[in-house]
């Protein structure tokens, strides 16, 4: 399947945040040419080109923190305190998922993603492989992660899980990672820490959340979690935290040294009260960031626009500094950043020889007029509204409203309701 | 034009967030029948008859401070501390406006409220006549207030304009106002009380925005704005402030003992890291509160969506509490509220007798399932893609992304980048 675009304004990611005017061209799934028509080689036989009237290319998304199965819970235990959300609502909930349920659910996220101009999910969840065939079934990429607590799973599981998905499907890979310290006893942290180092793979997990988090890891080992993690090697060849909002100084230079990024999950954060994350004083320290929206139990929309206002608002307000966290850092922590800490460095930007995962951007709409400045526009202003095709792997999967991803939006919705209510009256 | 909404959820806001199952029917500009159609009277002869596919009627979004014609200026000067913003970029851009530029530039703004479900604003800028027209021609519904200062306008213009345009056309009404405390002298506001006391009149003015604002204040007078303002007889027959963030608890007993809104503009806020007002405390005592997206060269977007999470994100982590102002008490701000901050008391709820301006929101699509709680993913998951009809005095101005506004939309963004490049070589 070829794909050309024409008359298209193209922001490619690759140096800040110029834009191009012109052609790109899209063979299978790669991105064959992108460009001044003039300079372009011979045509290919296009299966389908679409004139994109001055709107905007732009590589996709990376959500790089989700748990795309919980939008069960949306809007089903919200404005409540957070330790009464988790213990009352969430986990006695979580408790009747069936594996089929994460499948429907699953599709229902990514749905939501593709309506935001998000090209790849990072998932934590329960049965991988339900999620995984989701994604597959839809056409959606996505690196999957295990969620595993002393609570479920066990390590050989966790390594089992890291080499399967790992060979499973060209949309489909894994990082290894684990639920959050305070989940998880020494031994399991170590065991995870071994595997670690036998495939030298870097290690993904929430990372101080909330200030009784990381009070309780002070109480028990004298150590910050990031000091206490990275005393056992977890992080011995990098990885990341999420959410990373009560970090101290020292575990920002753990970070910094290590390599590790810091993915953000600002709607969240607000919705629980759990805090603001020092993005301004990590990006200034050099350590990666990226954006995630969390699941949908807690944010609880799926939106990449959401996110990237949040991401820089709330840095504003916590800094008390009109111009802290630009626009053009968030778009790149949420496009390239994202990729990176998602280890899809062939989908970053746009370019030739890259994956052709990429969205358009409806500029003839009034949020995004005048065109003072486009990337101020997509950060400040941009909505769902904006996403006229979202293309993943080649194929376009969302456009000018209408899904493509081999069921009927009905249907998911069907099941997702099913779902909920089978459980409400279980 | 008699229209019949059908096979519809219908959200009146008449008593918290019940919803009915349904048909709405307008007559004219009317509401003439709502709820079960076997107690329906006669049929009229319909002009249209919109099937709502269980699709969510609720009354249109109020847009309770705003300063529309500023679209110019979105993403024109962001990431700037707050003096340098004003004062550099915004004041010496203004000074360079013609009046035609506000009838084009306020249409943009007006397509982007439809976008958005908003059915009316409440608008403080310069050229009311051109403001009043552009709400007339394309059929919004604007209530217009002056921004008078020491530095533009005078009493005599205001009275003027107070008597014209609440005798101007029905969607066009005024109420007395000023620009802000600190850019208007004594005399100035002594001059605008009596006119307020002349015709028993409320007053609104952007109140407590900053805290330099209010230190000034004090230093200058012995008094916060808001007790100074109400000292010289300001708020005798109520009225209510923008912004509201540095409130004493003193000011809070006079808002509550005059019976003033406080609108609360919270995207705007964010990011010029101006704070966050303390909206539950406020609600706490009983002030009644109402929701602006303040102008795009600050926010920059004009979408009720946002604001609604982040009036009750913001509190959530003001007050580190995840149960602050929950998403009903938002919803109703949204609605009723600013209908009645706005003294718009006939089209504040879905009722036989009232206005029709209303909204059709979206359910089938994904940001909205499952259907947990329909005024949760409203206030929670909300977005521009979810407003499929905008109707405003019995008009459909918006419908599937189409605009019935008079104008091409493509005229309306050709206009607004003319004004905004004329002004940048001028």
């Amino acid at each position: 399947m070829n794909t050309r675009f024409y008359n298209a304004r193209i922001l490619t990611m690759e140096s800040g945040i110029a834009i191009k005017y012109g052609e790109l061209w899209v063979k299978n799934n790669i991105i064959y040419f992108l460009g001044d028509i003039e300079k372009s080689p011979a045509p290919l036989f296009w299966d389908q080109e679409i004139d994109c009237k001055s709107n905007l290319l732009m590589p996709g998304f990376k959500n790089a923190h989700t748990h795309s199965s919980m939008t069960f819970l949306r809007s089903y235990a919200d404005d409540l305190p957070l330790s009464e959300w988790l213990n009352k609502q969430v986990f006695p909930m979580e408790a009747k998922l069936k594996p089929e349920d994460i499948y429907h659910l699953s599709k229902l996220a990514i749905m939501e993603y593709l309506t935001s101009g998000i090209t790849a999910n990072f998932d934590m969840y329960f049965y991988p492989d339900m999620n995984a065939k989701a994604s597959v079934d839809t056409g959606f990429r996505t690196v999957l992660m295990s969620g595993i607590s002393n609570f479920n799973s066990s390590t050989k599981e966790l390594e089992s899980e890291y080499i399967t998905y790992n060979h499973y499907h060209d949309l489909i890979s894994y990082r290894l990672g684990f639920h959050a310290e305070y989940t998880a006893s020494k031994e399991l942290l170590q065991s995870i820490s071994s595997i670690a180092h036998r495939y030298k793979a870097p290690v993904f997990t929430h990372n101080s959340e909330s200030i009784s988090e990381v009070e309780s890891c002070i109480k028990a080992t004298g150590m910050t979690p990031t000091e206490y993690m990275d005393s056992l090697g977890l992080f011995e060849y990098g990885g990341g935290g999420f959410h990373c909002i009560h970090l101290s100084d020292n575990d920002m230079k753990i970070f910094k040294s290590r390599g590790m990024y810091a993915v953000t999950n600002p709607g969240s954060n607000m919705k629980l009260a759990s805090g603001i994350a020092p993005l301004q004083q990590m990006k200034s320290l050099g350590i990666p960031l990226a954006i995630g929206t969390d699941g949908a139990a807690s944010n609880n929309c799926l939106d990449m626009f959401r996110e990237m206002f949040l991401a820089s608002g709330l840095q504003k307000l916590k800094y008390d500094d009109a111009s802290a966290m630009n626009a053009e850092d968030v778009l790149y922590m949420a496009t390239v950043g994202g990729a990176k800490a998602m280890g899809l460095d062939n989908c970053d930007i746009l370019k030739k020889g890259r994956l052709a995962d990429l969205i358009l951007i409806d500029l003839n709409q009034p949020n995004m007029q005048p065109l003072n400045n486009i990337a101020k526009n997509l950060v400040y202003s941009g909505s769902k509204i904006n996403v006229k095709l979202t293309m993943i792997d080649g194929k376009i999967l969302y456009h000018d409203g209408v899904f493509n991803i081999g069921i009927n939006p009905d249907e998911v919705y069907f099941e997702a309701n099913k779902c909920i209510n089978r459980m409400k009256n279980q």
